[in-house]
């Protein structure tokens, strides 16, 4: 078991110990989620984007328990809905690459960074 | 190397091939999967808990969609941070269950489903 | 002169006797209403649609503080960019209602409650 | 009538035309909301702060249309719950006001720009 899934079952007990289940709709844990990246942005909303590159040690703890959060919701959410956001987010990858190509993507001086937009 | 490494660096070298690297600031990721979170979150909004459950079939692919947006830019933020995300997930979790053991969480009549909260 | 020019004037002065001009782009300033925004989404998270519609006294303050906030960055955003958001938002209102006309809206059993959507 | 008021009145009775008063409780608009502020994000996203600041003509209408979308909702949510906003707004400035004495923000070297935090 890769340690993803070890992850997944680990938040199903936790929530199944502490009688959590009735609180976890996909609709609950979406905005639990958004609250979690929100806490993230916050930690860089006065910084500018090289300050944001370059986090001290405390900080950058800080950050990691944010982003910790957010794939605990992520991975909640999903198992929720019975989604592998691993493969989900690879097959997401297909669509990018098909929709950016890099050589067009490169051609017109990249003004974004977009992974996936509509 | 596990499908999420694998996910790691083919965003690297997706970001490279379009020389997008210049946007991929922290900062500026952690908006980008803030906008991804809340595009989750617009599926659910109008929904009870119980309609966020039992999504049909092309519903729940466009969930699906978003989910692996989201991870794509935790990915990339944690990437760029020198954080491996599962790790920073599993860390929290002991710090969680230390802060809210489950004889009290299940004794306090299950107020909240906050695995991780201030 | 109305309460929302004077909060303006108040955000500007606020922002100048303590320096903070230099941060308040209105990228920053988007990242920091966000937060805002998700502290109040924060409070919703666990409790039922009915619950949040009966809240007790001391959620119902802390509640109208996030509010109190979410406007602040809101109107320290407007102001930056030299946009009036009551105009703003009346506008919308104008697009919105050729968009969903009553009798449509109504007629299609209602499935949503958006007042602005793609 | 102030022009706050009137949106807020026109908001009740756009909703109520298309019976959407079932899917407007707080907690279902405080998440529509953050889609909103989410979709203001986005245009800002791949910016620098500078860039930010000097956005053309088509880029500034879609931005007020944003920032009229957040204040509907914002608007919204506080007549459901009862609250004045603008009178929040003005109450949490006191707040702040006492947190953040001018000299000592600016004397502390200003390193936030925050009217408001925990």
């Amino acid at each position: 078991m890769d340690s993803l899934a070890e992850l997944k079952n680990k938040l199903r007990n936790f929530a199944r110990e502490r009688d959590w289940e009735k609180f976890h709709s996909p609709k609950n844990l979406a905005m639990a989620m958004i609250v979690e990246a929100a806490e993230l942005v916050e930690h860089f909303q006065w910084l500018t984007a090289e300050q944001s590159q370059t986090l001290d040690t405390s900080k950058l703890e800080e950050v990691r328990q944010e982003i910790g959060d957010v794939l605990i919701y992520l991975t909640r959410i999903a198992d929720q809905l019975g989604i592998d956001p691993v493969a989900a987010a690879h097959d997401k990858m297909v669509i990018n690459a098909a929709k950016y190509p890099a050589e067009l993507a490169r051609g017109s001086a990249a003004k974004s960074g977009d992974f996936s937009k509509r």
